[in-house]
């Protein structure tokens, strides 16, 4: 990595925490500069503009939530299993300051800021195609129900654990979030496990 | 309404779109005052800081979407669809631009703003509250089950929604909103509405 990679680096890392808690206008240059230690003119010959560094921060935010939502998920055999991982995982930590950064920056992103929409887009999506993948392994498994709607479900529990967080925000308690991942499990043992017995489940 | 309050509310209400359009942050006085066609000196008149404009702001905007949301539902005799409406509404329309300003205003005012953070805590166990209390009227009149965790129950209805509200407004599109709303109905009716025959019906 170049010297100039590394301090952009840098910035997006020190920017992150910063754009997640306080937000795209809450957050400016000059905590920024706080935050790195760097001028102005330091920051901007990395950056074409305020906008790009907080795509960047959002991008840096979300892959460092998203690694610890997703890590040792595809050493649990069971795929269902694996899901109500990935849930208790989100319920447990964000990995940075601010919480989820899908809640922060998808309602921060919504006033004509059309970079940071489309980085926030992106990582729902992504987001959304982990857990649809997740639940095809299962029907071909044979551990999830052959006719699950697999985009309901995994909207099902990206909107279930976003709004519990809210609420859980706003209350200031875990509650909301512990009630949401409760209700997603019994969903996901009733609705989405295939039943015992009737699937083709893997010999040992 | 002397003079100076009927001036005190056209700021509140020009200026609540625009906090929950733009967030606490992104919504300055420039706006405002192009909103209301007053000078700085003729809003500081009847606030004390930005705080308490915003403050008053979302109370407005959230009697609004609420006021929206309970219409007529005390027409309804049968408590579970009750809730089926309110939630029907909630899905339908907010009548504030912006969306729903729970969202807006949880997500903004986490970053060090007490006014208005208390303002959201309260919007937001008004809301339970009145859950709550229809769900426990249910139970009184027989169309709730007896045994429901009514704490919980509101608590997941305002997740469930919430939660799809970001997901449809992240998508752009109504599919999140409408799965949340499917999947609540379908909790009602299965967890929370008293089975026919064994609860004690009113007689006609």
């Amino acid at each position: 990595m170049s010297k100039g990679e590394e301090t952009r680096q840098r910035i997006i890392a020190a920017a992150a925490p910063l754009f997640n808690k306080q937000g795209y206008e809450g957050c400016v240059l000059k905590d920024i500069m706080a935050a790195t230690g760097l001028e102005k003119g330091g920051i901007y010959r990395h950056f074409e503009s305020k906008e790009e560094i907080a795509a960047e921060a959002f991008d840096y935010a979300w892959a460092i939530a998203m690694g610890l939502r997703r890590e040792g998920l595809e050493e649990i055999p069971d795929h269902v299993d694996r899901i109500k991982q990935h849930i208790a995982r989100f319920v447990q930590r964000t990995g940075i300051p601010g919480g989820c950064p899908l809640l922060n920056t998808g309602v921060d992103s919504d006033n004509g800021n059309p970079i940071l929409r489309e980085r926030v887009q992106k990582a729902l999506r992504g987001w959304q195609k982990m857990l649809q993948a997740t639940l095809r392994d299962g029907i071909e498994a044979g551990t999830v129900r052959a006719d699950v709607d697999v985009e309901k479900v995994s909207r099902l529990i990206i909107s279930g654990l976003e709004g519990g967080m809210l609420v859980s925000r706003i209350e200031k308690t875990d509650q909301a979030l512990g009630d949401a991942m409760e209700q997603l499990d019994a969903y996901l043992e009733t609705q989405v496990r295939a039943k015992r017995g009737k699937a083709s489940r893997p010999r040992r």
